[in-house]
């Protein structure tokens, strides 16, 4: 059973084919954020913090930290990003970041063993993301991508996911410490996305026994009642194999349905973490419904 | 591809591995519901009429009808009840009880073809219900018990229902007509029954290429916030292969789910049964939430 450990200086997360589900928070990005974004270059972390503590408190395991916002300086942004979500959270971190700078900025500062976001195929990305990984002795997010761009072909993309793997090999990372992301495609474009990313999910597991994580909200771009199509994804996608995803914990929508898929897949022993949510609120309700107020003063 | 059909005078619906998910209404069952065995028992039948229009509007494919209140005359009152639903409503029916004598009176008023709910791997069932289906060409929901009982072991009951197909076929009855029912456990006290289900339904759709059928309900007995539960073992259950389901047509939760694993399965092309049941809310909350009323008047 492949395990991705993953840590801040006090607190483990594992990532697994039979663990429960990690949920990645995705907030922490100035992508389409104008705010935050002016926010960060200005030193200004307050949304962050916010950011960050919200997320945990709607049960976020791991947290994205991402500073891409066009001509500031990334690499200071993104360590400072990572040392002031450290201070007040204590959930592992996922370092995330196009720039390979940006990325040995957030290393260097980070405390623990973090989950590096992310290494294509693509071989400039392997030479420089994987060496850093090995530096740092961290986990990385492998894209199933290369120089010849995305396929819509699962089974290309498996190559893609078993190239990296390999050459992740040569620089001493193993295995467990890879977590593919198959790539989302938005299913209102391509009806047949998610058929294909079961079938890639259920390969990757398999026969490369890795873990995996992708970018949840993808799946409904452009779609109506966007959480009720992600819930129906990350469903499936658990059952397929799914270990983990990069999405909005805040949706409380969408953390249900995490949740039931833990029960669904045995991985919430003797559904409490189900009930410790959602007893208290039933309870509540169905004692509003009826006008039981005795049943819920002693309750 | 298996294709078990059923219609009603004038509407066809299929059951099949390639088909959107069928839902088959639960309501109209006076088992548990006091008011509505005692209003069939005296001939009453405005809240079973109520029951099947409300469920037809609320998305079911197809109604079961079930008429079992002790002591009454169940042969002449499912009889009625049937005769009554299909006044109202054109969807094909699941004419359910437990005694042999009603589903034949209800299969005698039947306009169609209707699904019988249900034979057992039991010796007495199999030789008196399965005459009655070959007799009025119907189809049939084949429930994996027998004399022994219900089987914790998943590989148990796929025997049982093998056995069942096996006799079906003694009496003419084509493997396309028969719906297995996989019987789910509440997962609150088995906590592996949601993957002993997916196993199971995986079998049924590989190996005996039929379709299945479940009280999907009876997965959350005993849970807090049942409708959770209920939405990710479909979901789930659909990405096994389960291709029809006795459910409650009236939790949109509920709905949400089979619409969305429909999205997911690829059985909703370009998304279109998703996009007009949730586009037009979706516009008006997101007009109402941001106060643009100009344009929730002209949408």
């Amino acid at each position: 059973m492949t395990v991705t450990l993953v840590c801040s200086a006090s607190k483990e997360v594992r990532i697994g084919f039979d663990q429960p589900f990690v949920v990645i928070g995705e907030r922490i990005n100035p992508t389409g954020r104008k705010i935050l974004a002016e926010e960060m270059s200005n030193g200004d972390y307050s949304r962050v913090e916010a950011d960050a503590l919200a997320q945990v408190a709607a049960g976020a395991h791991m947290l994205d930290v991402n500073a891409g916002i066009p001509l500031a300086d990334e690499p200071a942004i993104l360590a400072e990003a990572v040392k002031l979500v450290q201070s007040v959270t204590d959930v592992p971190l996922s370092i995330d970041s196009s720039i390979v700078a940006a990325l040995e900025a957030g290393l260097a500062v980070y405390q623990g063993k973090a989950l590096v976001n992310s290494v294509t195929g693509e071989e400039d990305r392997l030479e420089s993301v994987l060496p850093l990984v090995a530096k740092y002795g961290a986990a990385v997010v492998a894209i199933s991508n290369d120089e010849t761009g995305i396929s819509e072909d699962p089974d290309v993309r498996f190559e893609v996911a078993k190239k990296i793997i390999e050459r992740a090999a040569d620089y001493g990372i193993p295995r467990e410490n890879i977590v593919v992301d198959p790539l989302v495609m938005p299913i209102g474009a391509i009806n047949s996305s998610g058929k294909q990313v079961m079938h890639f999910v259920r390969r990757l597991r398999d026969e490369l026994k890795v873990n995996t994580t992708c970018g949840a909200s993808n799946v409904s771009f452009g779609l109506p009642n966007r959480n009720g199509i992600n819930s129906a994804f990350l469903t499936m996608a658990i059952s397929a194999g799914l270990t983990s995803a990069i999405t909005n914990p805040l949706h409380a929508e969408v953390m249900q349905a995490v949740l039931g898929a833990d029960v669904m897949m045995g991985h919430d022993p003797h559904c409490a973490r189900w009930i410790q949510q959602y007893r208290e609120k039933s309870a509540s309700d169905a004692t509003r419904g009826r006008g039981r107020r005795k049943r819920r003063r002693s309750g």
